[in-house]
């Protein structure tokens, strides 16, 4: 079959919107019809070149929402007509991962997923008889993607499109980073570095976790407004306050319960990790850093009892714990809607990289 | 009165045998006899001048055991014959930190132990009139010494001192690393790094909470019959297999559930996060590094669901778990005989310390 796609050709270069050849899913696949997608920091990541694992030519997108429209041999768990969120961490319920019952990160299909590739090693995009590499095994920038049946978690059907998608990625990241990760308790202090989209949704888990006080960090002044309306209780620039760990400390009265980053700069993951209190803080690490950078500090920071943790997809089981943030949604437990603040066609996905990189988008949308 | 001691009068210098005058206890503090002590690597650590925070001059010694002699005013929780273990991490059970629940680090006279002095802000100890300083809350280089009523852990009066004495650092701080700040479970995996006292005594907590597989790691060839007389499985050795870290990762079939650094070496302190096993690994920091050393790692290890963590004392309550730990030892649940493997008097004290600066002993004790 054919579908519309945005295609990064390779790095630095605008995507380009054709038609591609879709090869039907296989056994163990399935066909979605992509309905919307959020347009991430980490696609961007990608189609700058910083990301050295990076395979073009390639279909970029990974926080989609769509509809089953077929399943190959052997699928069970979905069916055409089924709502779907596409799962760059799949769940297969199988691997010594999700075993564990431990950690969020399958690693049923991880080698191939890396390469680009559907788990027989082989991609179903093609342009002009060209293969075209999968991307974090959603590639959601195309209007039809073939998924593996364990990368799709089925939502419910009364869930819009345009803002279930970002519990894709964003959504999911940073409330499950409080909920998941964290398991952030009643009462708790909570410090959040970077208030884009990702710092927006550790306000909101942590609102609804029940923490105490929330506070707020970013250089940008304008994001107060921002993190007030999603459960911010205290705002913090440290172009005002000047050095921010005295500060965070002196605030929270002795240190954070838990602190998040969500900037990606390693300097602020220390700072993070050192406005947490003494003996029990913790402080996650969501934010993605440039290769080849370091985080450090002092052991003996550790020693006094601080912890230091990270978190993908929010710690979220895909198929099991991401439909229930949609449930969350939908119940009005956290907000989407006032987050979308851009909606655009395929043709102006582009326009929502250069929204995003100049900062005035929380989280552009390309409707299908 | 009077009180033979050992004491440091100024760094990189032999610890002098003198008779110190000793002042009796005041209001909520008590007069301990000890009747032996250990000597630790932190005595030394401090008496070779690399602690910043080192007071000269002050009596030594950290890891004792002795029989209360006299209490002042208002104490309630010990009286004169009771056998004690003095506590460098004391427990007020009043304090922020102990009300907390999740930490074993008692703020309540954290101050004033920094400063050598009882919590009154005055020392007990001179000589020839000049103020002599405590030194982490205890001073046991001296036949007598005078601890706050918090400071002290009362134990069975059946255990032997010359080896519950070392309940008082070196076997909690292993011990404890494991079960009360690792909390590891039956059928876990646990890398422990550096096979000197606080090694041995985290491999014995290995066995003790059922780990499955207990992998040492020394460049010592000579610590791997040490190691195991205490449980351990398998021994690695960075001068023979190499890069360390892939061959723990192969040897545990993908990492460790559980590693310790027991080195205090940075480099080894990433070596052992990054041998934990992907999605739930956890290493914990128990050694003391030298000052201005920091450890560094990249950020993807966390983000991928390690965990960096670090334990003090072992994580255990002073007045609380202390107490426990010698009914393991006197219950054969843990071992401490074959660890102490050399018996000194205190005007052999400084022998003590060379032995250990050899690395030819694993716990020397001093006998009054």
């Amino acid at each position: 079959m054919k579908t519309r796609a945005a295609v990064a050709f390779e790095a630095k270069r605008p995507l380009e919107i054709v038609e591609l050849d879709l090869e039907g899913p296989k056994a163990g696949e399935v066909l979605v019809e992509i309905m919307a997608t959020g347009i991430c920091h980490t696609d961007a990541y990608t189609l700058d070149g910083l990301d050295s694992e990076g395979l073009f030519p390639s279909v970029l997108g990974h926080e989609g929402a769509g509809i089953v429209r077929e399943v190959g041999a052997g699928v069970t768990s979905v069916a055409p007509g089924d709502h779907v969120i596409p799962l760059y961490t799949p769940e297969c319920r199988q691997c010594k991962s999700c075993l564990s019952g431990k950690t969020n990160l399958c690693t049923a299909i991880r080698a191939t997923q890396g390469k680009g590739l559907m788990p027989d090693g082989t991609t179903r995009f093609s342009y002009k008889g060209q293969p075209i590499f999968h991307y974090m095994g959603c590639s959601t920038f195309s209007n039809f993607t073939v998924l593996p049946e364990i990368a799709v978690a089925k939502i419910r059907e009364d869930a819009p499109f345009d803002t279930s998608c970002y519990v894709g990625c964003g959504v999911t990241t940073g409330v499950g980073a409080v909920v998941h990760t964290a398991k952030v308790q009643p009462g708790d202090t909570v410090v959040v570095f970077g208030l884009g989209g990702i710092g927006l949704n550790v306000i909101q888990g942590a609102r609804l976790a029940g923490a105490k006080m929330i506070v707020g960090v970013d250089i940008n002044a304008t994001r107060e407004d921002w993190g007030r309306k999603f459960g911010m209780t205290h705002f913090a620039n440290p172009k005002v306050v000047g050095d921010i760990v005295p500060h965070i400390v002196q605030l929270t009265d002795g240190g954070a319960d838990y602190s998040f980053d969500a900037t990606g700069n390693t300097d602020v993951m220390r700072q993070a990790l050192e406005c947490c209190h003494r003996g029990w803080g913790t402080s996650i690490v969501i934010g993605v850093a440039e290769a080849g950078k370091e985080i450090s500090t002092r052991p003996f920071q550790l020693v006094t009892g601080r912890n230091w943790r990270g978190t993908a997809f929010g710690g979220a089981r895909g198929r099991t714990d991401t439909p229930k943030i949609v449930d969350w949604y939908m119940d009005g437990m956290i907000q989407i809607d006032p987050m979308i603040t851009h909606r655009l066609t395929l043709d102006e996905i582009n326009k929502g990289f250069d929204l995003m990189h100049a900062g005035e988008s929380i989280r552009s949308v390309v409707i299908y």
